[in-house]
């Protein structure tokens, strides 16, 4: 099963996946998607915002046991990030069905649209949609980077865009989803535990800093005369790091656009993404500001004009306590597995859901912490752990 | 005849130009020019480098003189930077007409490919071909941004890309190149003149510097963990900003390739290209090693690999001193205009000319000094003030 993904949207020079929504490498793996919903008899449907479902029982019934994860990738991202939890679940089906588990209630497998936002800027579009946490006119304006719109990205991939909106009563029949996801950071390495439950996702959000200077000739324009946002931009950069050391928060400069972006042409626009992230939101907005406050420092000096655009934020997710420790309680009973707590910069399908449905997550072991690269790994043995430990989770919660 | 030229190449979104060598917009300029030397009833031929010549009589006579400049762009470039000295060539050679100027000698109008580079890279490829400074080789090397080398780009537009090489024979020919461009600093404006002479061009060069780190989540990869080649990049611009200060000459990152460049997404590289040139050769080792030292201790305090390739090199460029006297003396005539003379931090396909043949440069006041840029400018009253003082050279150059 994992062999059959491997190859789709890989991209032979950089080794990594490119698989971002609506393309024919996301096409491929919603196809292999529903290949392995119908090749176990589970009834396979696609939802108004292009989520795929994989039924075994009503989901009308209610109270439905739902797992899953995304499909698509960043640029160049790893194999485990998103597709280890599709796969999981699948397994974990077979794993109850060998078991001979009892479904006293609806199970159902998604993956959901989009995860990644790698081509809209956008992070979870297909979860944000149906929890009405992203409008449906926010939606038909993302933009991808060649000028397609989402919608005529969906109608491209054959999808009707004029469908998507918030889908609460589809929401209202899950009684519990649980996300099995590689860890992407080093905390079950460090504790030396194979498989590790969710205890919040810190609030993170993307603001787009775009300083706009004058174009004009590299060679024979004084320094004295320019206005070039090349500086300031580099300074906001030395300035995010600062400022995240100092409050134990993340930030990153990681994409970047410039024009004209010629080697003899001073830059009229240097435009960055800031991702940051933090424990708690008074911390992460105390970085937030403190570069904001550099960039229009440092850009006043240089002559340059500064908007600064929060582009996405999502607050600060606990995942449902009863659930965590329903699920801890059950995975207790295996006494060779020890299943640490912990918290994560990462954002989640699962966390978008959290404010509508009990939701969890199980993190398997990731040896090295690198992720969003064709570096992130995971053991076979580990990965394992986490099937089974996703299998005891659902034959405990699909019992009763 | 310069209004027809404008609509060529301009982009509707940027106000800018965009004639890269050998695309449509290029194509379109090329047309234009065999137009305007076939109405004026000059022999139109295009060299093995793609060079287009128009000729009042024969060229194999020998001492001819020449004048011209090229018609690409830079990125979102300017009108005047290039056009403003071929369309200046063909209205000197009307007002010599006009006055019954006696052609003592051959007398050439050029229009040089591929002089920005923004295409490939490399400045002056045509010119430098001609000349024997770039080889075959390297040139068949040369590839764009979307992985098509020159030898397909000059196919595709009609060229043969197997004809290239060095053209001696030609260059032996002329006995005076006189390129006239607008200046792209704002000496004259200074000064108060409409027109100037050029003393020399500065030594420069273009360094790509390849900061390569590991690709990693941003949200969840600890700082102390990160192999992060942005801070390294931005303390890098910096420092050259700070060294071209010290130096009192010019250092610029104004072009930037980011992978994977996404907004959750640690970068894997950072490629920055840095423009640099000073007064005199000295001055610029000192800008470029202080930046390079830089560049190497930021990036291995990062834990990121450094790779510094220099990219194109021309030494200073000194103009024939007997040709700018001799044209000195026929400007002075006209006590009106009074013509200083001054160097330029700017390449030219006159520079890379002046190795092998008498050249000069008249330079057309430039009242913001702005260049490379939508905002680039000259008045006409200059303008025609440029085409006058190219007249007179001509004609003093041509009579004997």
């Amino acid at each position: 099963m994992w062999q059959e993904l491997l190859p789709i949207g890989l991209h032979p020079g950089s080794g990594g996946y490119r698989r971002y929504a609506w393309t024919g490498a996301d096409g491929e793996c919603r196809a292999w998607f529903r290949e392995q919903a119908e090749a176990r008899g589970l009834v396979h449907e696609v939802d108004r915002n292009g989520n795929q479902w994989a039924w075994a029982g009503d989901p009308a019934a209610g109270g439905a046991v739902v797992t899953g994860s995304h499909l698509d990738s960043v640029p160049d991202g790893g194999a485990f990030d998103g597709p280890l939890g599709v796969v999981s679940a699948f397994a974990a089906l077979d794993e109850l069905r060998r078991r001979g588990a009892r479904f006293g209630r609806p199970f159902g497998i998604v993956n959901f649209g989009d995860e990644e936002g790698a081509r809209f800027g956008l992070a979870c579009v297909g979860s944000r949609l149906a929890a009405g946490q992203l409008t449906v006119e926010q939606a038909h304006r993302l933009t991808d980077g060649d000028g397609v719109t989402l919608p005529r990205a969906m109608e491209a991939a054959g999808y009707d865009p004029d469908a998507i909106g918030p889908d609460p009563e589809r929401l209202a029949r899950i009684g519990a989803f649980v996300e099995l996801h590689v860890e992407q950071g080093r905390a079950l390495d460090l504790s030396g535990d194979q498989v590790g439950l969710a205890s919040a996702i810190w609030p993170h959000g993307r603001w787009r800093f775009d300083f706009r200077g004058e174009a004009n000739h590299a060679g024979t324009t004084r320094l004295q005369d320019r206005r070039d946002p090349m500086p300031p931009y580099a300074e906001t950069v030395l300035a995010a790091r600062r400022e995240a050391r100092l409050a134990g928060a993340v930030a990153t400069f990681g994409k970047i656009a410039v024009e004209p972006n010629g080697v003899n042409a001073i830059p009229s626009l240097v435009r960055g993404w800031l991702d940051s992230r933090a424990a708690d939101q008074t911390t992460l907005d105390t970085v937030v500001t403190g570069v904001e406050e550099a960039a229009r420092d440092h850009a006043a000096a240089h002559g340059v004009d500064l908007d600064v655009v929060r582009e996405s934020f999502t607050p600060v997710v606990e995942f449902d306590h009863a659930l965590r420790e329903e699920l801890a309680r059950i995975l207790g009973r295996d006494t060779d597995l020890k299943v640490p707590v912990l918290g994560t910069g990462a954002g989640h399908d699962a966390g978008i859901l959290s404010g509508t449905v009990p939701t969890a997550m199980l993190f398997v072991r990731n040896p090295t912490g690198v992720s969003h690269s064709p570096a992130e790994h995971a053991t076979e043995d580990d990965c394992v752990a986490g099937v089974l430990a996703l299998a005891d989770a659902l034959e405990g919660l699909l019992r009763t």
